[in-house]
């Protein structure tokens, strides 16, 4: 591999209410998941926001949520339909590719956001459902998926085009899972070491546990977070040691290894 | 002309919470205005909607109108801006079409929905604002406006192709607008009364106003509605009168009439 | 035992959708649940409904659920902290109670909504956790909880007041507990059974399983339900049966065996 | 004169999404206006709001506005009834004063915010309406209200205790009503400029209009912002400016001027 795509979340302002760092990730980062209204965003920061990512190149997705702005889409939520989940992906996916017809500009690929991707990464059942609406509404779009979850499996079940997603900041698990968040071990926060890692990814295609143990992981994105100073110091170590040691840091659609479903 | 579409403003239930006749009010008219999530509607109600319309062969308008649960977006709404409201409006749009698409399904018009719909009947500029996001869109879909507003007018001067609409159960002035609904004139209640107006319109291209003056209005669409059994009684009549009298029930695209930029 | 409590769930109506028989229902129950503003309500339905109960002498009790109008409450939502819950519970008792006050009307008791009421009665920690707020903020209202659940002996254990319930249209197993609603002997559709049942509990002190068993039940309110014409039928033929059998039909707090701590 | 009262807005964050400088502002401020959820605020932050002016001795207001998160209460909604005015006040008073109760503090006052308070400025009936609902609910909480405003006539109409309130970075007309943020001249920025403005209010009791005029206003509170860095430096420099001159600033419940309805 000599090319891997950065991915942030961007667009996550409501009304009167700013949050994260969206111009200076969107100086780092090639694909960007747009906050559709649900958990954040509202249409004039999602007009502003895709406006932004054109203006830089940068890919542009849906990153849709459960409705939820109080919570931001962190709550887990039990008891809606799946048929009801599809729903409420593909409204807010439609919501966000028609406000980015205004720009002359496309929705390129979609991510599901907090609490609705952490239980898709869980439950096949939910995860072939929610992807499985793409496929009935001739989407094609490519969804980014955590590496090693069931929604990455889901998606090559379903047949939906699947960017595996690799974390800058976290630590791994032999298994290749990540170390969960209430491990104090899990977030990895020294610049350096998140660029070393990702470029040891990017070149070789595996991660390092905590344990030593190396596993092979084959990642065509990697998130990066722009919510506060630190997280962008993070973004752009790992985009600067990725350049340095000739890996393209570059859109999954524009990759020399993408695939041709994604023309 | 010897055809006229009927239209109605369906998908008005949301959550537990159900309103209007919809499955009656689909057997009469040909053309259905689908609350899109702000006003009325969310995704699991608006997807039901789009399937039945389907079923039915009923074409599938966006009805979008101001975030206002509470108030059914019949509230007038001061402050926003041109450019927030027409990604107000391109937002519900864009979902809507995402969830026909799912059913195989093409949104074919829009109508803006209650407060937004006056004013924008009202206000030249507004109205030019809102129409000329569906041009910057290229979203290629007619709008039904009330005839002799100034939505109407602005849809003529922005480019977006105008299917103008009347009103059966409604006074006319002499001037061809509408007794507004603080006079007590201003609706007619009997069936048979209102089915004579509509097949003089559809005969004749008049409205006899309360002075029983002959004014001249160029409709394509009759607004019927389906809240409450009277209102279906009427749409009933009004279907029933036109057929009897040899005029065709069609939607706007498929007219004799029709124009080719609906195809 | 020679009285007894009837509530039901009213005002779940919201903006221009409405929804129960309320002016049904409240012919028959002695204390209402009323819907604050999150999963049903609104301040001018909350405000009418209560005139209604004041008008009729029903008590007054807040019905607190999730923010959640699209799911009406009965989504179970993970991941919100213990001490948010609180606020979100006295939030809508306050809001009530201030609307009561407008009426010379009072609050009387709360009962949970929904998920909400699901979980803490499965949940001790969540549910002494959301009975201290009624201590710490010294409202002394006792809460309506199911006979038999974590809910009711969080409520002793935290100095609640509690109104044990039953429900008149449900079956119980042999340990008190309801027969979950995804078996098919779970509800009882006969009004006469229902009647019967209650009439049991109020002058017994017992309920009989559905294997047969005479199981103790301190039971000093029963839910009936008032969402179908069905349920009103039944809720009518509790009240006529326990009448006919010389059980008065009170209010808890005017209930011959009303604790001191009610006045 | 001797001593005045110094308000703000506060608590308007809501979830995830931070505003405004509260922990700098309350260190200035004599008296909060606390956002009561239906603008801004939520229940958790209602909460650690009303104990962070307890904390500092800060007299807690409600803060009601429209309920329309996305425009912060800023847009003016027409065609609400009056007494649904009322009732949505009374909901975000009550829900405010449970959630103090739980801190064991109070609401002394109450200020209306954004459009609804621009509105029932102006407007004579809605003013009354919204006020004579304090009168009926018996909350015996003063308004602060614009000085010159149909607010403030109307309060004493009603018989609501009316604290007149003047802005420390706002110019005025020679009838002492604010010149308009259309007009250049609107905003004083400068903060030497504003603390002497305020200081002269309170020594005097005239403000000087931008014509030169000196206007009697009889103000008991000074409205000051802290959205901004400078907004802060502007509240810092009039408390200073008033406190080296021997004014004391306090709240109005607690001035040596302040009436006995206030206790």
């Amino acid at each position: 591999m000599n090319s891997i795509d950065l991915n942030s979340d961007i667009g996550e302002s409501f009304g009167v209410w700013r949050k994260g760092n969206d111009d200076e990730i969107l100086q780092i980062v090639t694909s960007a998941n747009v906050a559709c209204g649900f958990h954040a965003g509202d249409p004039r920061t999602m007009r502003e926001t895709i406006r932004r990512c054109k203006d830089r190149g940068v890919g542009i997705g849906a990153h849709p949520g459960f409705k939820d702005l109080e919570g931001f889409g962190r709550f887990e939520i039990y008891g809606m339909e799946i048929d009801d989940l599809k729903s409420l992906v593909l409204y807010q996916i439609g919501a966000l590719q028609c406000l980015a017809r205004r720009e002359a500009a496309e929705v390129g690929h979609f991510k599901l956001h907090g609490a609705l991707s952490n239980m898709a990464s869980r439950d096949r059942e939910l995860a072939e459902g929610v992807l499985s609406a793409i496929v009935e509404a001739d989407l094609r779009l490519p969804v980014f998926a955590t590496a090693s979850t069931e929604l990455q499996r889901a998606a090559e079940a379903v047949g939906v085009e699947c960017v595996a997603e690799v974390f800058a900041d976290r630590a791994y698990e032999d298994d290749g899972t990540l170390v969960p968040r209430s491990d104090a071990a899990a977030m990895i926060l020294d610049p350096r070491i998140c660029a070393e890692n990702v470029l040891r990814i990017a070149e070789s295609g595996v991660v390092v546990s905590r344990n030593g143990v190396k596993v092979p992981v084959d990642a065509r994105t990697v998130c990066v977070h722009g919510d506060t100073d630190e997280a962008v110091a993070i973004a752009a170590a790992v985009r600067a040691r990725l350049e340095n040691a000739g890996i393209a840091v570059s859109r999954p659609d524009r990759c020399l290894g993408g695939q041709a479903s994604f023309s």
